[in-house]
């Protein structure tokens, strides 16, 4: 999380950036987009250089043409000025083919900038050969960084990291092998957002908030993140992987931390890092019997038609769980998290919703309860809404649920920069704030989930295009005395 | 605060409402008026009358002709069936001239409407003869009320109950010879707007707003009642009276009290009024010494020009008084309580400021210090607001204070009844919540400030029009610290 200082001096660095993987997809939507936008800003350092590497023979004129599409309208001198930046490489980092080519170039930049720039290694490449062109790396002596900075080479990962608690384990054993902790990026895309930083920032920077921020006010809490599209192309991956340990594991996890964490003493990774890995290891390990009644997975209709996913799949399309952090400040308040693709709608939101408790006096002024809610929305438009009850206009005193919201794209003039625009830049500061620590701790808690899942219990449900998930979902919410409140209380619908 | 069954049981009731001063300002500005919108609206009594009495010779069609003006658009029906309810009868109740004109009409309409019918007699006249005119209802037998409901006439005052505690005890001396303190109805009009009663709502009705509601997150509490307009044709009161005894001594008092009163065991009029007079207890009496140090008072400049005012005044026309609150939430919390003429804008605020603790953490990404602040406001646009701080959109991590508003006007489609309307429900319903008790302890608090200031201590400042008050109240606040929030976290700009 930059301060304006970290940005002058990272301008006046020298940064080489190495991304294997380069003709793929995220390349294409997310990072390169994303590298445009800072060399349009003057945000990148003043000695640059993009090393963009796939296995594909391309011209480094013909990989530059191939991306004007997925960069948009632009100057044609800002265009010129990106694209003198990069260098295509033909190489294979999964085989081991040809990566002295990328050693070649870091020391040709290095040679030519007469500096011994920051090495910085993307792994925009499939979870199925991470491993494996990591060790790669190493043998390569990619992991070194030049000569008068060893060992000071930045590695930067996309999630799933690791398949479950042994693979993630693997993976990170393989990763310490050749870098430090201090040096290793794991990217949750949705830390980068505006909104899971502007938790932050409500959370710490307001007084108004944390007196109430427990189990003495809050009824219940409800992450979700529901998507309006499919898997799309992606059912070689997916169907390895489902709702599970594609969102609850990762984003949905991070979410809950964030929002639930005790204050850090300092603003820094280390003890953010620390206070969110604290959430993590106190929530309950779940009973196979409280698996098999306390989460809901679902599959949407013709999900095993999809292409490339096995036509007898039993892999969830849609997940619920029910958690619990067992301490002092959230005991007994359940956490219901759900996730699913080919939803109604698109929106992802953590809402608090409190408990009733002081207006009983007031009990003749309306027929029904009015608990308040705080919502933190992340998409699809970002921002805090509080409903509260207010006394409808009239004679008599009747009291109405209203609601205040306050809404970035009304708030703000300023363009909100891509989740990855700032993780890219906080990765050439070093600041590993909004990156994933330690993820071990999740799979503990994910893994017994899905291995009763994978025994088929409770059975999977499944469930239309367009609809809220599986009616088992609503049933569950029901027998808890409660309900869904996204989207019911969706707010900054501009 | 009435509910709906309340409402309907007053439409089946009887009522005959005795308007002293019926061609005086109040009466035709907001009494008449408001009768109006709740005949219009079929809110009156089935078996209803309004006796208008003054002084003037007129016949009952001129009178009500008089008041057209004043009503505006409206349907000839609905004209008609509401002028029904008015009999106009010339008589001088300050000098008991023809009051038995009044007894015959209110026999009259007992006679044609065979019932007993509720009476109530509502003194809309001077403040310098209400004591004089209420002896003469009780020469007249007129506060016995009907002979089957002995003494249960209920009297309407209207502020200000006495000049200081001494003749504030001696008119209520004189009220309860008459009238049980039940029947008594002393209307601050505050108290029926809109935004005052949803001060219960936001208070009370919401779970958020209590726990941080008290010493340990407040700062200071502002409340100011900014006038554009000047004393207008009322030289002959104001003069007499001054800004501390014509809005500090009642509509302030009241609003501090409604906002920091402890939860009321039940939602009644005894309860709350309970409630209200603990706070008023509990504010510290000013010594001497603070009472020069504490308060400003100004007069605006050629206010001794105005029309029935001393050329040589010495009377306020605005003023400011810090007090606090000896209780065991609110100890150490500065009230600042401001009102003027004349000044900048026109707003009525209370602005709870809260202090900052929590976020030093996050210090290294702002430079000035950002409280929150809570502010309910009733003029001009009702509503309630908060402002936060978030996270300026951008790579760099800065805090920018935001303003979350929940605006009446914006919020419900339902019009607001004027506060007279709710007033004179109640009035019906006989539920004197929204109405003044025991006025004597203000006047306890309010006589040592006149007392100090009456012998020119501190100096009365000249201000500008369209400023915002004598210098003096900006130099203080500063020497406090703070500076004033208010027009500065004025809300619902539309």
């Amino acid at each position: 999380m930059a301060t304006p200082k970290d940005i002058e001096d990272v301008k006046k660095s020298a940064s080489v950036f190495v991304i294997f993987g380069a003709t793929g997809d995220l390349s294409r939507r997310k990072i390169f987009p994303s590298f445009f936008e800072l060399s349009k800003n003057n945000l990148l350092p003043e000695k640059f250089k993009i090393i963009a590497c796939a296995r594909s023979d391309f011209k480094t004129s013909e990989f530059v043409n191939s991306l004007k599409d997925s960069i948009g309208p632009k100057d044609q001198k800002v265009w010129e000025d990106f694209v003198r930046k990069i260098e295509y490489v033909t190489a294979d980092v999964e085989k081991n083919i040809d990566l002295s080519k990328v050693s070649s170039a870091i020391s040709q930049f290095e040679d030519a900038a007469q500096v011994c720039p920051q090495q910085i290694f993307y792994m925009a490449i499939s979870p199925f050969i991470v491993k494996e062109a990591i060790k790669n790396l190493g043998k390569n002596k990619l992991n070194l960084g030049c000569s008068r900075h060893p060992k000071h080479a930045r590695i930067v990962i996309e999630k799933p990291f690791g398949f479950d608690l042994k693979s993630a384990l693997d993976l990170d054993s393989e990763l310490h092998k050749l870098f430090h902790e201090n040096h290793i990026y794991r990217i949750d895309h949705f830390l980068g957002k505006e909104t899971v930083q502007n938790i932050f920032a409500f959370r710490f920077g307001n007084e108004l908030f944390e007196p109430i921020w427990n189990n003495q006010y809050i009824d219940n809490v409800q992450i979700t993140a529901a998507e309006r599209i499919g898997i799309e192309k992606r059912g070689e991956y997916y169907d390895k992987t489902g709702a599970l340990r594609d969102f609850i594991q990762n984003h949905l996890l991070q979410l809950l931390a964030i929002t639930t964490m005790e204050m850090p003493e300092k603003f820094d990774h280390n003890h953010i890092r620390d206070k969110k890995l604290e959430i993590i290891r106190s929530i309950k390990r779940l009973t196979t019997d409280e698996i098999v009644s306390s989460t809901v997975r679902g599959q949407y209709e013709d999900y095993q038609k999809e292409e490339k996913v096995d036509p007898k799949s039993q892999t969830e399309t849609y997940s619920m769980v029910k958690l619990e952090i067992e301490n002092k400040r959230w005991q007994g308040v359940p956490f219901y998290l759900r996730t699913g693709k080919h939803l109604e709608g698109k929106v992802t939101s953590i809402i608090f919703s409190f408990k009733e408790k002081g207006h009983k006096f007031l009990e003749n002024f309306w027929e029904k309860p009015l608990p308040n809610h705080i919502t933190l929305q992340i998409q699809p438009n970002e921002g805090i809404g509080i409903r509260l009850v207010a006394k409808k206009p009239g004679i008599t005193t009747a009291l109405e649920p209203v609601d205040m919201e306050f809404c970035y794209k009304t708030s703000f003039d300023t363009p909100q920069p891509d989740a990855y625009e700032r993780l890219l830049m906080d990765i050439m500061i070093g600041d590993q704030t909004l990156f994933l620590g330690d993820v071990t701790e999740s799979w503990k808690l994910i893994d017994p989930i899905e291995q009763v899942w994978q025994s088929g219990k409770p059975p999977l449900h499944i469930y239309k295009h367009g609809s809220w998930g599986p009616q088992a979902a609503d049933e569950f919410i029901q027998k808890e005395g409660r309900k869904w409140l996204a989207p019911l209380l969706s707010i900054c619908k501009i």
